[in-house]
Formats: structure tokens, sequence, C-alpha cells
């Protein structure tokens, strides 16, 4: 309980109209354009958050670093309540949405600790913490700066903001609670720095009592650190800034183990009389059942992934006859996009996160990091190692959040790809399901399935299990899915 | 008024559940299926939107529809209320950033006449014409369906809904509305149609009495015209779609008349300390006309164009030095990204209006349509000559919901560029400012000279008039282009 305290305010009542002062800030401002144009050709991304007490001077900071800063590659985020929208979706889901590309510079006024810092709201500090660690883990760089001020100091700005007429209404009930009790709340706040100062993200706490100091504090910290960072990448390479991250080894969930792909039967029949009559009783059961969902403002996220020609579009198809098209979104994930390569590979699927009560099918997902991007090294050892546990803690975050989640893999055998292959390459409307690609992919079959094996023991989690469909026989396979989601719902539903 | 009148839903009253209407749907279903693998490789854009009466059936036979789509290249969506966040940008702001890609579909459920269906609701007529008219001049295509039921078939189905615990909750108070004054909604929703029945967007009325035959003549309609559209684009090729638009002899606006560039006179000079003293009191006057801005919730664009190293960037930071950073957003346009050149040239312009009260500042803007892409040939001569009139309606849209835009020419002339490029080139700090491509469009200087010209004797309006602010000098250039923001204000202010 010491990160406020052991600033000592009172020292920092010195000549804030120096004109030392001044040229230090100069020189300061020009590094940091400079540095900016350097960190755009090393392509790493910055977020710098600006957190403080109230009348602190954090938004006018903000518009003096952005002054050194060429906006073709910096953004401003000003952090407010989360919008009626925002608020059905995960906590953390809002900030996801705002990660600057490499190179680029996010500055946030507020920030994803901003829900947290009024007492008595719930804490997410476990969300928070995976936050800032999935991201300086792939290079991101975090600066967290708090803007310090004294109960009096804060009293007199109050005074003097309430004195004029123009700028009376920038004081919100919010600041005169926080004066009022600056007490409670200043052990509320170091709480708060306490706990969330990682050493991959620390704070800065930094005196706001003299405003040019303060830029000057805040602009020598960012220029410091980046030009040690800019060092290392020019002194090591490209993925200096890439963490080991969690191995799966080390990894802390509960799993629910699946068999190994060789050891999936596959010789299942269904009858084309049993297959329809079971799909027409099982949509009309699950629309029933959406609908709960609905009502319920429960989420739900359903993965399909499975070998090229398994027959995810297919299944996909007659699992969502069984859904109300307003209450679901089916999303197809193909290559990443170059704005998507150059963020976090979850970030795109962050923007994809279903509402409450509403469901998200994804057809391909987040897995092509540990498949597709490891077997055609698009993804460094380092990045799909520990894609695992960013997959686990990223699907454990949405059923924290209260999202029902259920992952198929639709597994067939070799001579049946082959098969339908042969046979999209010979049907003309089918040719355009087929292409070179699949071809290439199905010489690494053995590969893929080491890939596959691996994927579904690490991240066959308790709360989101892999569940393996049989779909030689596609009959046979749509069915088994459906009745999946259905299960999945009604124990959901058991519980509340 | 008689879209609706000339339906006989009696005699729709048919066996709704005979084989042979089974079996066509089946038919046009397939069709539909083959049809959107053309369309995707034709990359033509369709929107299908469709509206009705309460428990017409739109959601079902929303979803039946889809079942034929794949997903990849297909989506839907629910328009509902707008939020607060949307309720704070232009009424059709939500709607423009539902563009689908060339050779995507959008389904909608509900959609743009959604907020304009409820009586006694203000019109946005000429915006919905300008979207749909811009849209379809671009290719798009346009599917609008309205689906007819008669007040006793309304009220049957409301009742049977009420009468199960499950399906209560979809009956909503505006349905039982609707119900019991249906003649007055009867009126205003043959107004609607009568009204917005556009050559290029006409309405299709559809009995929605029976729903398998309503999901027929849906489909039917769709697959007919789409094969229809499909046999032109083979035909007469890619460009097919494309309309001439309205040109500038034929555009309707106020306009106010600028000089040519060559009539500029730019041997402006300003003293150091002049400058320093008026960028000052400025700057300061600028903050408080912003804070009036933001408490009074008036939103504002500001554009900047100009020659390479007319001092674009400058400009902007002595200007947004002016503001809160929390009240404005720099948004530097680039080359468009794919994502963006597969839709109207618009939609990324849209994405970034700001919301009441808050402040734009495009660094390049829309007007790279008429400059750039019209001199490099990106854009067809049709699409930038219809650019001049989709410009001005667009401005005058964001001006009729309450914008002030402000637009830049920061006019210098051709040898203090080559002072300004050779500059950059020999200092190291500032090389990454001069690329080849600007040397290539510094040949070009003539050319452009001509599309300038054009452009601004074009799109000079009243509501968003062009202001070319001379630059040889950066101080001189800066000082006018900051007084010419704070008249502005000022003018909107002193009217409101």
């Amino acid at each position: 309980m010491h990160m406020l305290k052991k600033i000592d305010l009172a020292l920092q009542l010195g000549n804030d109209e120096s004109e030392a002062l001044k040229k230090e800030i100069d020189t300061l401002g020009a590094r940091l354009t400079a540095l900016q144009q350097e960190i755009k050709k090393a392509g790493i991304p910055v977020m710098v958050i600006l957190e403080g007490w109230g009348t602190s001077g954090k938004g006018s900071l903000i518009g003096r670093i952005l002054r050194y800063l060429d906006p073709r590659g910096a953004r401003m985020y000003s952090i407010t309540q989360p919008t009626g929208e925002e608020a059905r979706k995960p906590a953390m889901n809002r900030f996801w949405l705002t990660l600057p590309a490499k190179g680029e510079i996010a500055v946030y006024d507020r920030s994803w600790y901003h829900d947290w810092m009024t007492i008595g709201k719930p804490w997410k500090q476990k969300e928070i913490e995976i936050f800032e660690r999935q991201l300086t883990d792939d290079g991101y760089v975090i600066f967290k700066f708090f803007l310090h001020i004294s109960k009096k100091e804060q009293k007199k700005r109050l005074k003097e903001l309430e004195s004029s007429k123009n700028t009376a209404w920038r004081v919100s009930g919010a600041d005169l609670h926080q004066n009022k009790n600056y007490e409670t709340y200043e052990k509320c706040f170091e709480n708060m720095l306490e706990t969330t100062s990682y050493s991959f993200a620390p704070w800065k706490v930094v005196s706001g009592m003299k405003r040019k100091m303060a830029l000057r504090d805040v602009l020598s910290e960012i220029v410091t650190r980046m030009e040690d960072i800019l060092a290392k990448v020019q002194a090591e390479g490209k993925d200096a800034l890439q963490k080991q991250g969690t191995l799966p080894e080390e990894m802390q969930f509960q799993m629910a183990p699946q068999p190994k792909l060789s050891e999936i039967d596959l010789s299942q029949e269904m009858s084309d009389e049993e297959y329809w009559q079971k799909l027409d009783e099982l949509q009309k059961e699950l629309l029933g059942l959406t609908y709960k969902l609905y009502r319920k403002k429960i989420p739900m996220v359903i993965c399909y992934e499975g070998w090229d020609a398994a027959g995810k579009g297919g299944n996909i198809k007659r699992l969502v006859s069984g859904m109300d098209a307003r209450d679901y979104m089916v999303h197809p994930v193909a290559a990443p996009t170059s704005e998507e390569k150059s963020r976090h590979f979850l970030w795109r699927f962050w923007k994809n996160i279903p509402k409450t009560g509403h469901i998200a099918i994804f057809d391909r997902t987040w897995y092509g990091r540990v498949m597709v991007e490891r077997i055609e090294g698009f993804a460094t050892e380092k990045q799909w190692k520990r894609a695992y546990n960013e997959i686990n803690e990223f699907e454990q975050e949405l059923h924290d959040w209260g999202a029902i989640i259920v992952k198929f893999w639709l597994q067939i055998d070799k001579d049946v790809q082959l098969e339908r292959f042969t046979e999209r390459q010979n049907t003309p409307e089918k040719q355009w399901k087929i292409t070179d690609e699949d071809w290439r992919n199905r010489e690494k079959w053995d590969a893929y399935e080491v890939a596959i094996d691996e994927m579904i023991e690490n991240t066959s989690t308790k709360v989101a299990p892999w569940h393996i469909i049989e779909s030689n026989n596609k009959h046979y396979a749509r069915i088994k899915a459906i009745e999946i989601v259905i299960e999945a719902i009604k124990n959901r539903l058991a519980e509340i």
C-alpha cells in the first residue's frame, strides 16, 4: 500500500514555468515524434493509458502528447461507461476492439480500469491480467500512468472550475464524491495499483500537481522505455518482444479428455427415414430452446472445425434450420486480412462475440492458430505453443461471462475425403468448393493429425470441451451435432 | 394508393401444403444456391430487405432464404431501434455500415424503413432515396419486399401466439397497436410503398397469408430478377450495372463559387512574432468554442485536401492544439483496403462520421475519388463524374443532420513543393515523409490542377464551401485555417 504514498506531492511544488523545463519538454517531445517513426518501422504496437484522480489533468496531458504524434498511426480513445450494446458483451470485449495495429499507438483517456475505479464495483482483475499478459506476450508495449494529486489540490481545482460558467459543467458528481471521500478512494486506488502492477505492464504513478512537470515525467518514461525496447529489437530482431507465454504443461484448467482421432470409429449408418424424422423433431426442439436462451439472455458460441470436405457447411445449415434467423449469426473464417494479421490473433474473433441472448456460429475458428498457422509456419513456435493457454483463457472468459460453448471436430477418414474431393471436382455446381489448397492440405494429412490430436488434448476443457463428430456418414453427423447443442442448452437451463 | 389494395389476399387462400408447391420451392431454392456462386463470381453486391405487418412471417421467411445461401457471403441484419450510439449519428449512418461487399448478399429483417413505419414519425424520405440511388448507381442490386396480411389474419396470428406461454412474449405492444389501428397503418404503408418504389429499387408486395406461397413468391422474384441481371452482366461486361448517375450539369445545389487555383495570390508573409501571438490567442478561443459545440451536441467535420507537402499535417497539428483530445479524432485517409475497395466509395467515410458534439478531422477525404482515383484511373469516368453529386448529397446530409462542415484546399505553387520535397529528401528525420509516389504525382501537376479546379467548382456548395488556404507561407496558412474554423463555429452558434 504505498504506490501513491511514496510519491511526495509536496516535492513537486517547484516552478512549473521555468525555461529549463520547457526546453526539456520540447526535447522529449521531438524525441517522441522521431520514435513514432521507428516504432512504425519496427512494427511495435503501443498502448498508453492514463488514469488518475478527477481534475488531475489527464485530458490536457493526452492532448499534449498527441501533438507530438503523427495522427496517421496514433489513435485516442476516451473511455466512459459502456454503451447498451457494449454492456451485452464480455467486459473486456470493447477494449479488445481498440487494439492498435503493429507500429501504431493507441492512447487511452481512462481505460479498462475505468469500470473498476468506482468504489464498490466488482473487480475484473483476472480478465485484466489476461488481457495485458496476452498482449505483451505478443509484443505489445503497454504504458500505464496514474496521475496523482492531493486532496487539497483537487478541491482547489474543482472550486476553480465551478467558479466559471464556461467550466462549471466539467465538474461531475463523481469528481465531487471523490474529493469528499478522498481517503477511501485513495485506498481503493492503492489497492488497484498494487494488484495490477504486473511485471509485464507496470503502473507508473506520476504527480499531477504541476502540469508541465507531469507532462515531462510521462514523456520521459515513454521515451526512455521505448528507446530501450527499440534497442532490444534492433539487437535481437523482429521477434525479440514475443514471449514464451504459458505452455501447455503449465496450464491450470480442468480438462475433459477426448480420444485420439485414430481411435474414432467411423462406421456409423443412419437410414434416410430415421434421419428425416429425427431432423424434424430435433429442429423443432432446438427452436424452442433457442427462444429460451433469447429470453433469458444467455449467449452461445458454437465452433466448427474439421477436415476439408468433412461437411461443416451442410452440418451448420441443418443446425441453423432449427434456429430463428434473428438470433444467430454464422461467421465464416477465412485467411486473416492484413488488418487482422497486424493484431493479436484473437482480435478478429473478439469482434464477433455475440451479445447476450444471441448465438454465434464459427465456421472455422481461432483454432486455425494451432492447425494451419502452425503447419504452414504462419505462426512461430512460440506463438502457437502459447496459443493453447490463450485460447483456454479466452473460452474461460466467455464461460465466466455466461456463454454456452460447444466445439465440434468433424472427423472423416482419408478415403472419404478423397471421394468427396473427386465428386466436387467432377460436379460443375460443386467445383467452387474445391481448391488447389485443399489438395495441398490433404498431402499434409499426417502432420495435421498430430496437430489436431495435440489441439484437442490441450484445449478440451471442462467449460469448453471438444466433441468429435463422426462424419463419414453426413446424416449421422448432423443429427449428433444438433443433439449435442440441445443437450448443452438443456444443461445450462437446468442450472438456473 | 393501391400497392397493397391490388393484392387480392383472398386469392392466396389456396393449399399451402401441396406437393407441387414444395417442389417448386425446392427448385427455386436450388437455383438461388447456384445463383449465389454466380453473384460472387460476377462481384455483384445484393441487398434483400423484408418489411411487412407484424406477424406476417418475415423472420421465418428470412430463415428459409438463408438456408439456401452459403454463409460465407451472406449476412443477416435484424434492424431494431437505433442504439444510443447510433442515435447520435446521421439516421442513415448505421445502414451504410451494413453494406455488403461485391459478390455478397445482405438480408435485412426490417430495414431503413423501420424507423419510419411507425405512425407519426418524421420520414427520412430524401435520405432513403439518396441511399438507394447511390448504391444502385454503383451496381448494387436491392430487393424490397413487403409482406402483406389482412387484419383478420393478423388478429388470428396474434391470438395464437398469445395463447401459448412459449410464444406469448413474441407479441409486442406495437403489434397489438397495429392490429387495432390496421386501417390507419394500411394508409401509412400504402403511402410509404408508393413514395419509395423507385425505378431503381422498386417494392414488391407479397401476400403473407400462406407461408409457403410467400416463400415461393419471394424466391421467384429474387431468382428471376437476378438471372436477368447476371445475363446482362455476362453480355455487357463487368460494368454493366454502373449507372451514369447525376452529372454536374444536372445538380441542384446552391453554390459558393471560388477562384481557380491559378488566380490565387500566394505571396503572403507573417512575422514570427505575429504568428506566435495569434496562434496562442486563437487556440484559446477555439478551445472555448469547441466546448460549446460539445455541450450543445453540435458535430463538426473538417476536411483537409492539398498538394503533397502543402503542410496538411502541420496545419492539423496546430488546429487540434486548440481542442480537447476527447472531442476530436483525426482520420488519416490512405489508399483504400480491399474491404473498402469492394464497397461504395463513401462507405469508409461513413464509418468515421463523428457522433453529435464531436469533431472529425479528415487528413485527405472522399475527394480522392475526383482527384487521384480520376487521374490514376482507379475510378471509371462514370464513377468519378457522378461522384460530384454523390459528394454534395453526402455533405448536404451531414449538414441537414446538424454538422458544421469546413473544407480546406491547401494551395502551394510548384516551386515551393520542389523546395519542400528536396528538404525532406535531404533531412534524415523527414525522409519518411517523401515517397516515390510523391514525385510521380508531381509530374502530373497539370492534370491534377484541372481536376482540382473542377472539383472545387462542382462541390463548393453553400452548406459546405471550399476554403482555399494560401500555404506557401505555413504560418499564414495555419492561422487562416484556425480563423475559418472559429468563424464557422461562431456562425453556427449565432444561429441557435
